[in-house]
């Protein structure tokens, strides 16, 4: 990674994986398959059946750090992470944590997401302005995903309130990318809002956009295409997790997994107008 | 706790405790006593003798998430609220974590707040809306104290936009109060913005605040207690951290963290206009 921006490091993963998908990894231990439940790393185990099943598909994979956290299993969490490096360099690993801070805390949530972890890039929440982003972006090749507009159903509130006319989530959008000198910088905007996604795309050029809420949430994979591409037909990570990895709670949920990726990539594929198997 | 909601536990802190103080303990590698920088529990080592010294001073402690999360001392952050738990039942326990997420991830940073380390309550960020609230609310007597204008100088160009003539940080203490069935919620108001601490009291009746930035952010107590108090001249938990637990990094930190304590504790009472030794 010495050299090459997050950006960059992205754009290759796209290219080279032929893939806009992002398996969200958010283990749940009552859904596992019962011989996993018994694991001594249940989570670890689980983890590296799906990466290792669904690699082919995807351009990042974003691990959910509560899922880890509430069990007690941030030691396999860093593991799977961990892996993911070694037996695939050249996929990005998101954790996604959604950290707000200012300040020393800060610092030590960067630490934890980019030293204790090593993940290439974190999500992180914009409540607090620059002083809770400053801190990741001093590592300049790590990524640094801020969330602008989200998938929930009652992020309108706030999200949508109008600051100087201007709704809150693209003022957001519009700071974040003066904040991004050094091309690490993405803002995650939900699938299941397509005509905001486009005018956050078109605020924002060609910077990456994190996009969650196809599958189990409804966002509707044509209209995310047409409304977020960049001008290559990509700009986009697109996230799904539980649609990938509970297609299956038996012992078949590797080849399930492999199979939802497979297909939810070739959708996206086919959305765009790149013809993959 | 059974019956009693996290508010009314609160309000028997502040009359037992005779006190407002709220000690943050957000512990550094290499600023504790090198003694202690040795331990084979450092953090647990230090926050243990840092509660001991303070405990009769404070309404309340505040560990912070972050700074054990970026060493992996998960197990010593539980350890600590257990022993505060055990050793001094009536002063509750403020989990800084400022964790903002939706849907089973939020259950999950619930569950990590309230069974794994068994905190009163725990900051979070309002940027996602009800549904990132929502799995905190569930657990009915734990407290639930949400991001609205914080102390630090950056959160201006999201906090105070104004959303149809409201500025944002009021529409959320507002939210806030509306979700507040169960007397558990609290809004963060940062003490180095008095006029707005005041607006929010104005509008939050008698909703307690988690009040950060007295002493090294340079919030003036004073003007802090006039703007924030409530009815009965209480209505704060006045959170000081490294002004207190960093008073000195020799071995007598313990005893200096004691005396900032009681200082700081007599300055909010003087302000308040109550007597405490």
């Amino acid at each position: 990674m010495p050299g090459e921006t997050f950006h960059e490091r992205l754009r290759a993963a796209w290219r080279h994986q032929q893939s806009l998908l992002c398996v969200g990894i958010d283990p749940e231990l009552s859904r596992l398959p019962v011989e996993l439940q018994e694991h001594a790393e249940p989570f670890l185990a689980f983890g590296k059946a799906i990466v290792d099943a669904t690699a082919p598909h995807v351009c990042a994979f974003k691990p959910q750090a509560a899922h880890f956290a509430a069990k007690g299993f941030e030691d396999q969490l860093a593991a799977l992470i961990e892996y993911i490096h070694h037996q695939y360099p050249g996929i990005p690993v998101i954790l996604d944590a959604k950290r707000g801070d200012v300040g020393g805390t800060a610092i030590c949530y960067a630490q934890e997401a980019f030293e204790r972890y090593a993940a290439d890039a974190v999500t992180v929440n914009p409540y607090l302005g620059y002083d809770s982003i400053a801190p990741y972006l001093a590592y300049q090749n790590r990524g640094v995903i801020v969330l602008c507009r989200t998938s929930n159903p009652h992020s309108d509130w706030l999200q949508k309130g109008r600051v100087e006319e201007t709704p809150l989530y693209l003022a957001v959008a519009r700071q974040v990318a003066e904040w991004d000198e050094h091309q690490q910088c993405m803002l995650v905007t939900g699938a299941t809002y397509p005509e905001e996604l486009r005018r956050v795309r078109d605020a924002v050029e060609d910077m990456p956009l994190l996009v969650p809420g196809v599958g189990a949430q409804g966002g509707d994979i044509e209209r995310v295409i047409s409304a977020g591409k960049d001008q290559e037909g990509a700009g986009m990570v697109i996230s799904s997790s539980r649609g990938i990895i509970f297609a299956s709670s038996d012992s078949d949920f590797a080849q399930r997994a492999a199979d939802a990726a497979q297909r939810t990539k070739a959708e996206i594929n086919k959305a765009r107008g790149v013809i993959t198997g």
